[in-house]
């Protein structure tokens, strides 16, 4: 259970000095993508998306924060933090194309580690068709920091903000929901279980699909082409990193519209739904603020409903509003209870995690 | 000369959330460049650089490795972390055009100290005209990390990588080498004795030139333009930020060069001299191994010599040889000594520092 158990030699990151690793991380990296003019090794990484637009996000993923190196592997670790940022490519209905990964890390770690995250960063980047064109690699005083700057490419026409939505569009989710979360709470408990009787082995049994969400979470290029296929053009689109509330929360903002999200509507897994009993956490709740999903939320004009229905990785979970109307959830008993945007707030997550 | 000297107010970050400060930071940010399609506020900043290639960089700045709060400013902190980007930027002959701002904070820093390290960067942003079009402000567990992105534009006949150097172009850099690094020194010296003496005022007097190269450097635009106006396009080019020994050699190394630096030719300021003298360094070796000057460093065809030999902005200081000739500089005595690329190393700086 510790980051180095798949490792048995251990350099120093010293001994490396920066030119040393940078070399050991990016040697045998191959640019794919005919975009990527010029990649590690210059100041800049040169990018040419001929005749399209060019999509530019950052994600940071901090140790203590938004992971923990007691159940989280280098590996994984390498491939989520990629995943995330690659996700807010697709929510803009673009190809992501390239990677800059910035990572701070101490001296505890070992170059071996750093070689175990940035294999994780290139299996995402074999995954999704993207190349790792450039980095920076410091030291911290302490703790791991990741910084992946995602880039991509799109036809003007093709990108989807989220203030596109309108009146009456239908509101839908990719997959379900709030997975994430509980997985996260499932190797929160084995590691507390673990520090007081260190000899216990985790009880992770029945659990592999909420673990993989949080451990290993893909975004969601296949619902894209479908969308695609099916040639259905969201009105808004986002992507759920904050949980289902505070995202749609930010179309309705950006759109200037209410929103009623319909409870039964709401995708949860039977794992999700019977781990959240277990933790005795309305599995709504999980969905509406647990994060960290990797969903694409998106609205469609109703006309184009009859295209889509039949798609069974999506499903409606409401509709948009007149401002006016407010931000509502109609739950089971069909009572409306307001939205509120509690997410997965970088500055409370420590305190929410406990608190539920 | 602590960080919140200008604040009479305190904000804590968990009352703001991640929402909140990221209003309190972005506000009326306006975008001015036609490439920037949409800024703050969506999945990913869209960028179109029509008929242009686009150049992508990113550089960290960690909390007790690349700044010190004792002495560094909030606002200078912004100023220069987008400063170090913008000048990568440059290094290619490239035109910066946006910014993407990622920042760790601790809770230890309030909303208003936030507000100033934005004040620097869009104080840059302004005097570069860049835009700020996107970030990610997280909490970390201790420090405060800033990772920018900058990002720019060029016609592909104008970039200029590190590889184009050719055997007998020769070396320039522009400005100075080694203010920085002795602005450090002297800010370190005057932190031990406030530490000794709490009631003691720093001896900062004489040295505002140095001072001001380490904390509010500026990036080389005017350079650039000179050289355009001259019609001169460098073979190679790099900025300086780890020291003109190690970005030499990085020359070298991906030009399959040797090179000859001359130490009379290498320009050094009279403060400089005089401020390693009083530490007993060698002036050369802090131009050599300081780091932080982001001046540009190019080679040039023998024959544009004549077309550059009157601008006092840049001096010769050496040329490009065969690779088995090797990487020497000529001292002043005229003895040859070989160069190493003991650089800016992130993870032996602390050392270093304490070394010299």
């Amino acid at each position: 259970m510790t980051e180095f158990e798949n490792n048995d030699e251990r350099t120093e990151l010293k001994q490396l000095g920066e030119f040393g690793l940078i070399d050991l991380l990016t040697k045998n990296i191959k640019l794919k993508n005919k975009s990527s003019i010029k990649g590690v090794g210059d100041d800049s990484a040169v990018i040419h998306h001929a005749n399209k637009q060019t999509l530019v996000t950052k994600d940071l993923l901090v140790e203590g924060v938004h992971f923990d190196m007691t159940y989280m592997p280098l590996k994984h670790l390498g491939y989520k933090a990629a995943v995330v940022n690659i996700s807010d490519i697709l929510a803009m209905n673009g190809t992501p194309t390239q990677l800059i990964v910035g990572i701070a890390v101490s001296n505890r770690f070992s170059g071996e580690a750093l070689e175990e995250i940035y294999e994780g960063i290139k299996l995402a980047c074999e995954h999704y068709h993207v190349d790792l064109v450039g980095g920076d690699t410091v030291s911290s005083v302490s703790g791991l920091i990741l910084s992946i700057t995602a880039i991509g490419e799109a036809d003007k026409a093709d990108i989807i903000y989220r203030d596109g939505a309108k009146n009456g569009d239908l509101i839908f989710v990719s997959g379900n929901l709030g997975a994430a979360y509980m997985g996260l709470l499932v190797l929160e408990r084995e590691k507390k279980a673990f520090e007081v009787d260190p000899n216990m082995q985790p009880d992770l049994d029945g659990n592999d699909y909420i673990l993989e969400r949080q451990l290993k979470p893909e975004a969601r290029t296949d619902v894209l082409e479908l969308l695609k296929k099916a040639g259905v053009k969201p009105t808004a689109m986002i992507d759920i990193s904050d949980g289902l509330a505070s995202e749609i929360l930010h179309i309705c903002q950006q759109s200037d519209l209410g929103c009623v999200l319909y409870e039964d509507k709401i995708p949860i897994d039977i794992t999700t739904d019977g781990v959240a009993k277990e933790f005795q956490i309305d599995p709504t709740t999980c969905a509406l603020n647990g994060g960290e999903d990797y969903e694409l939320l998106f609205t469609i004009n109703q006309s184009d409903y009859e295209k889509l229905k039949s798609i069974d990785e999506i499903s409606v979970v409401g509709h948009m509003t007149e401002k006016s109307a407010g931000y509502h959830l109609v739950s089971r008993s069909g009572t409306q209870v307001p939205l509120i945007a509690q997410g997965w707030d970088a500055f409370l997550n420590k305190e929410k995690r406990n608190r539920q």
